[in-house]
């Protein structure tokens, strides 16, 4: 949840072997391990239509290589601040009404691109996380995070709701009581509180994370390459088609919420410096 | 778990606001909050047949008013100590198949009503909950106890079989092993463990429970009302029809264990102080 | 996991009171509690052929008899290495295809016993456990480890994947993101750390294991039966079809592995010893 101001500063890459040009991420192919880094470090992160787009393609991308895992991470010191709250502030054509429509298309889409991604799917939280890139960490198999890290889903406080299956994968893992905290009352989790509630694989030291955890990754990469694959489809495969229905309920209701009158009065708070999350 | 002795002396009370007058329980409106306080502290809020229609009563009056929370709590130092075990001493017409269908009846309506409950649902657990009060903690959006709270579920000391929904959602949250201690061998928590088990949200010390939990309560009533009450129906809709489903199921089995043999002999014993939970 | 050397040396028992006589098992039956005792402690419990047709022999029997709880242990310091890696060596009339499909026949048997069996199922985890003899604990009831235990499922380091209703059960208890460590990335866990994670029930230091849980057991089996068994049948309703499933969907897969070249190579490291699980 971030505002944007002035232009975006990061460099236009190629990414490493597949030829796909990227504004706001660094994709790069080593060992077997596809890396996403979201990469506008100076918004901390917050994703902006294009980059929703950029990010659906690289998962496309990743699906079709000869990659075995494909890891989320973030330039600088934020993992990512969320849906970039200026995505609301450019409504040109049709208004309010078409604005949120296309936006719960795109939201669609993307969630989508998480749940039918067809190999391992690791986040590697190198700093603080917010909204929809906490609500998909339970569409991930792997979540390391460093003990930098938070996780806060201020959705009730924009007069938002829950995204990314979070409204049935969070109270799976973690139990309604704990999972209501979060979804509906914004708490904010520390990297330990979500690692002992089970949204997070591991917590480590901040100044050994990227080589802990990088040395890790590169080691499991090299282990056989269809039965992790193969492994992880079975174990995702029985809730599928269920988490396909919870994102299109999701998506229904967000879009019910981004023309209300409610959640415009609290967009608008925040915008003017009124609201602090 | 209680004997009934003597009578009443809760004074009958007027809900400020409602117009419902209530036998057994103190109801309360303020700051967007309905507060149903269990109000027979001389019987531990044990809950007779005509508490659990005052409930049911509450809960649909809660439903339809201006309030967007509910929360659960009991008078004095227990929260609840389940059923009325008296209930069972008033058999009339029809004997004991006719009681226990009557029984069935009763407390499939008393769960439903949870179930169905369309806005945050919250315990203020103040002392030792038992049985049916433990149960239905798996239905609420929030739980928080002090630290002075227990939880436990003595059924199959009493020939007697899981209610509440509890034996999906104890699984759910705690996971099988866990859920077999409490529901199968009468295992009792302290509000510690049933934290780390995701039973509960959040413990407080017993000197500063009520005024830490009403301030955060009071805080979260004050977030846009919408966005909670959709957000909460949207995180529970997913299991809904599940929820009913294992509400008839566990109630038939009740209505059988009512009547077994197994379950009059630990009942009577129980009676007689032979049996102590 | 375990390589078959020499001949076994364990002797022929007799089930008191059963008439079955096991050649890998000890069966008693005694204060209304049958234990099976895996047998092979020369070889760590490894689970031959013969074995799984034993154990799901000696389930049937548990069954029917008078007995409320079934509960399994291992002879000696392991509790069980899991599949003995000589059934892959035994191939004969058929090759690899009809070896992999039989032995697939035999799994989806061996865990439908687990998954149907109607009364109480408890492990006494007394040493490390490997492989399926882990996989099956989301189906017990209740897991008592001793603070010696150990639980690891190295199946993709085999080329293999997961059974025994873990894919399912696993991510139930836990969450993903804890269940993809031991599932896909071979991690070995401590009895603590699958205490915190919900697999196991309680963890008891080593000196008093025994005292303490069989105490314990035989209190448990003294309470109401048809209580214990219909609220055990009752809890496990709701997902037996969903169990069934997946075990047919993890046996599928596993066949797949076993012809597959990826798993061929994997088990032959092991048995050249160039492989460390």
């Amino acid at each position: 949840v971030e505002e944007e101001g002035g232009s975006s500063t990061q460099l236009t890459t190629k990414a490493a072997g597949s030829g796909a040009v990227y504004e706001t991420l660094l994709v790069t192919k080593e060992d077997n391990i596809t890396t996403i880094t979201l990469n506008r470090p100076a918004k901390k992160n917050a994703i902006t239509t294009g980059m929703y787009n950029e990010i659906i393609a690289a998962l496309e991308q990743a699906a079709k290589d000869e990659s075995v895992i494909a890891v989320f991470t973030g330039a600088g010191d934020f993992y990512c601040s969320g849906n970039d709250l200026t995505n609301f502030s450019k409504i040109q054509d049709g208004g309010v009404q078409e604005a949120a429509r296309r936006g719960g298309d795109l939201l669609r889409k993307y969630v989508k691109a998480y749940i039918d991604f067809p190999k391992l799917l690791v986040a590697v939280v190198n700093g603080p996380a917010v909204g929809v890139s906490v609500t998909v960490l339970g569409l991930f198999d792997l979540v390391y995070a460093t003990e930098r890290a938070t996780f806060h889903t201020p959705f009730s406080q924009l007069g938002q709701s829950a995204e990314g299956c979070s409204s049935y994968t969070f109270p799976k893992i973690m139990g309604a009581a704990k999972a209501s905290e979060m979804l509906l009352f914004n708490k904010k989790l520390t990297a330990v509180q979500a690692c002992e509630l089970g949204l997070v694989t591991e917590v480590f030291p901040d100044s050994s994370f990227q080589s802990e955890v990088w040395a890790r990754l590169k080691a499991y990469a090299k282990l056989p390459h269809n039965s992790l694959t193969l492994s992880k489809q079975l174990i995702r495969s029985g809730e599928k088609e269920r988490l396909h229905a919870v994102n299109n309920a999701e998506v229904e209701l967000l879009v019910e919420r981004w023309t209300s009158d409610e959640c415009l009065t609290a967009i608008m708070s925040f915008f003017q410096g009124k609201a602090k999350l």
